[in-house]
């Protein structure tokens, strides 16, 4: 398997803790080569250079205009807590749509073919997952808007990670069933989302609830679609838009929920 | 206003950072009486006596059972994370129901008069917020099962609270309208909890989306009723049971809902 080798330091950023021998924290990001079967995928990959070992592992589905600056920000940010993340490509080396409406199209294939969409996100989780600084018995995926729904396809399909999280995901799936899932859901939901209507909330609460999963949702008031991206602007008329509170949030709930996935000792669910 | 004096100090307990000037923690939880007209009410009231100056109080709304043991368990818990706590008493000096039929006769009366119950609860956040430790710029209300409903019932009321919390509670209401609340909402609901359908909460969110609220609410999949209570017991087939998990997340969301409530300098919602 070829990797690109464009390695570039993002970033070298003081530690939290500034103890002895550690210094100071190296934030590496740089594209990743990897295939599914023969289609060559070309993913973003970040870690801190300064922490030694395996550490837990996180995989970042990106929304519908594919990976982009927000996708990449997201993934460092992971990399500044400690993890090694990795943005999955869904759709394609060099397959980086600049329009809506090709982000559209795009996005609409792929949730038009949810087998592949898993092959896709299984992908890069299985090139995660053996990366030197991955601990894959620690690890986790999630996503944003159509990430956040290919994210709860990964769980549909029994992958082998410790949770999943949806940021303003679609809940709805043509392939309903989360019994071959064994970890935990989190799902950070916009309570005014035009689309995901309250009734595609509780159909996947209820698909949730009959797996016996250990799930949960958290509904923030006020907040639509693409909650998390400053690049959705402030006009929630359009049913998509930032909203500080609801990212600010989110992101602490999900790291609460990473904490929790790997921190504990192993335990039935 | 007489008050009980029957001050016991519950706990000596190691500070969390022992730094200079922190060696010990002193519980104090202690009856204090104190009247809605000429009504004569006896709460429960905890604080750390070892912490000097004013801070954020927290008023508690007990389940239909009255102020219990469990009850002044949170409250004495909440005095350990530094606030000063109050659990209310809603119905009434020296009536404390013993058996569940007794407490649903109890809860059905306050259910069922609405005015009172907020005139009831108003009552107990007053006494707390002219209490020397409180400073009543930062407070806030919660409540168990029926003290969710209580304390949704002082939020509706617009009572100068920075926050309110549900924990497993009712949420319809008689008399709907939040829009008198200028604080913030944080709903903790169990997912499988019979006695607060998924009707009630579709109403609720409506009726706080209405009012333009700054409203959150976290479903706990598997959680039914009194999912925080370890007196409810395990066999969730009954529709109220104790739920470790869900209540472990619970006090975290609450206490991350507190440190932006009185920690954030003030903001306009």
């Amino acid at each position: 398997m070829t990797r690109t080798q464009s390695l570039c330091t993002l970033a070298t950023i003081a530690a939290l803790a500034a103890g002895p021998g550690l210094a100071h924290a190296k934030l590496v990001g740089k594209k990743v080569s990897y295939k599914q079967g023969k289609v060559a995928l070309e993913g973003y990959l970040a870690y801190d250079d300064a922490v030694t070992g395996k550490r837990p592992a996180v995989l970042v589905v990106h929304d519908w205009m594919g990976i982009s600056a927000e996708t990449r920000r997201r993934v460092d940010m992971l990399a500044t807590l400690g993890y090694v993340a990795l943005a999955a490509d869904v759709y394609g080396k060099g397959v980086r749509p600049t329009t809506p409406d090709a982000a559209g199209k795009q996005a609409g294939k792929w949730k038009g073919d949810r087998p592949g969409l898993r092959a896709r996100v299984r992908a890069a989780l299985d090139f995660l997952l053996k990366r030197p600084e991955a601990d894959p018995a620690r690890s986790a995926a999630m996503g944003y808007c159509f990430g956040g729904t290919a994210a709860l396809e990964l769980a549909r399909s029994g992958a082998p990670v410790a949770g999943v999280i949806s940021f303003h995901g679609g809940l709805s799936t043509p392939t309903p069933g989360l019994t071959a899932f064994k970890g935990k859901l989190l799902v950070l939901h916009g309570a005014d989302d035009p689309h995901v209507p309250p009734a595609e909330v509780a159909s996947f609460e209820q698909e949730a609830r009959e797996a016996g999963l250990d799930w949960q949702l958290i509904a923030y008031g006020g907040a639509v679609h693409a909650f998390t991206n400053p690049g959705a602007g402030a006009d929630k008329s359009k049913g998509a838009a930032y909203d500080e509170r609801a990212d600010r949030r989110s992101w602490q709930a999900m790291q609460q929920f990473f904490t929790e996935l790997f921190s504990a000792a192993p335990s039935p669910r």
